[in-house]
């Protein structure tokens, strides 16, 4: 069955059968607003990111499920980034009335299954027909207020880290577009991992100075910490996090697998600085978590810029440079 | 100057300088997140509308200050609906990089006349290329939790109350798509105005059992709050208010001023229902605020479902039907 033949509030109502009501929930899908009930002390969190056809994604590439899934990730992953805790999401969708109505179904069971395994609740959206397709999520969190970790804090003399691996995503999406349709580095790039629990516990901790995540490249995202915060970076090549099979399956797509990996985007990992004196908490931690947090480089003064340092120690000023979603080339 | 020239971060910085930072707001546009501080003691509102060029909106017929006021205007209408105070917005858009930066100001601009409105403040939001335009704003208010006013708490004897009057926005629409370019109706349809003082004073004074907005014409909303109380409605075709600019320049466009009326989508006035007895609060209220409000039919019995109700007293019943953005000619 199509759309068209549901309608509007047809789907409305398919979609309220699978959204759940969730803690702090007093009204969710169904009415002009939704309402929920902030816990006490706690700031309030929200973000929002946008996924076009064509622009942020290819149908050829991803199932709906999949989509679904990321298109939620992308948005938990801001919350992490800010060491915050998830709890409801709104989610606005251009589609053809063309579209199946289980298709649709799908997409939406790809976002529960993240909302699920994070803990935060479907409560609204609007929808509408439209040539392509375009998925406007907001996601709401909470936090301490002191504990509310951003970009401007890093200081001179910070450790630099990273979760996770680097380039794994990037990689992926070069192997799709060389017709490549599945593996471990193409699932990481339809369906990121967000690092909701470790920026969690990074922020619980006190660990960090400042964090982001990592959408539009390490790189570019490490110059928003450092223009946020004046200062400088210097980053050690050798050091930098690379998957085994990002190893493996990079050559004929890389010519240097460090640069490829510091300008590639999506990987959707934190990237945070640290004064010097917290690397056994933040290894701990790591452990603790199962996730790697590997220490890639320094904060050095503003008028350094950035530097890139190989591994036979000479060093690369880079230019600042990730996606720029309106410049050419970008 | 073209948004490809200052390319996406430009873009954020413009937008940060046109935002200010108002109360409650901890951190706005340029993190990873928006922090809020909520107000102790209210519940959360979070609602949102999508805008999609060629659906929502043509731009042959508005300017972009208008297309910003308006895409605020109809989120603002929601939280009205229910009582609550506007607090932060959020806005997504999918815009050309060909187009100039001074018109992506003017749509800013436009959102932040009604933000200062209406008390509310630009926290964020995500830009990206598109090849048509879209607008996706979230906005949160709050309210206190026991005078959030529903779709579902219509009673049986209730009386029908609508703010303001009906069918100006859709015969503006219709004036615009036959060629005439200013007036009031037109301006009604560019600029609604969304009613929250009159929707807040509402939800305090405890005066509704039920509210909406209209969006997709009384009938269709009035359905809205039918289902969600499990209840009918009978409605007095003379008692419905009709603007003396409605009645002057309608006669080319309807038949029928009441049926075009009922069936016009984007008035966004406020539909509610109260218990009798009210009736003299409401005009009290109505006169403080210098907004009508019209007592246009009464609930019944849901087995009874609409009836329209013509100056001659005959009754005709009606199936519930408005705007449907995937069923055909909806």
């Amino acid at each position: 069955m199509k759309l068209s033949e549901i309608g509007e509030f047809g789907l409305i109502k398919a979609i309220s059968q699978i959204a759940d009501k969730g803690q702090g929930v007093v009204m969710g899908v169904g009415d002009d607003v939704a309402v929920l009930r902030p816990s006490p002390g706690q700031v309030l969190l929200v973000t929002t990111d946008l996924l076009l056809e064509g622009v942020h994604f290819q149908l050829e590439f991803t199932d709906l499920y999949r989509l679904g899934q990321k298109a939620l990730a992308v948005n938990l992953s801001d919350i992490a980034a800010c060491g915050g805790r998830p709890t409801a999401f709104l989610v606005s969708l251009a589609i053809s009335p063309a579209m199946e109505v289980t298709a649709m179904q799908a997409l939406y069971k790809g976002m529960m299954e993240q909302a699920r395994q994070y803990g935060c609740s479907l409560v609204g959206g609007d929808t509408s027909r439209g040539k392509e397709w375009m998925i406007s999520i907001t996601l709401l969190g909470e936090a301490e207020e002191g504990k509310v970790v951003y970009r401007r804090g890093a200081q001179q003399g910070d450790r630099i880290f990273v979760t996770g691996h680097l380039g794994d995503a990037a990689l992926g999406l070069k192997q799709l577009k060389s017709g490549v349709r599945e593996g471990y580095l193409i699932e990481r790039h339809l369906v990121p991992s967000p690092r909701v629990k470790e920026g969690a516990a990074i922020a619980r901790q006190g660990l960090a100075t400042a964090m982001i995540d990592i959408s539009d490249g390490l790189i570019a995202d490490l110059g928003h910490i450092l223009e946020a915060s004046g200062v400088g970076a210097q980053i050690h090549l050798p050091q930098l996090p690379l998957s085994v099979s990002y190893r493996e399956h990079g050559k004929p797509y890389y010519k240097n697998p460090y640069l490829f990996a510091l300008a590639g985007g999506e990987d959707y990992e934190l990237l945070f600085t640290a004064p010097e004196g917290r690397q056994e908490a933040i290894a701990k931690l790591a452990q603790e978590l199962h996730t790697p947090m590997t220490m890639i480089g320094e904060i050095v003064e503003a008028s350094a810029g950035v530097t890139l340092v190989g591994s036979d120690g000479r060093k690369i000023p880079v230019e600042q440079r990730g996606h720029d979603h309106f410049k050419k080339g970008g």
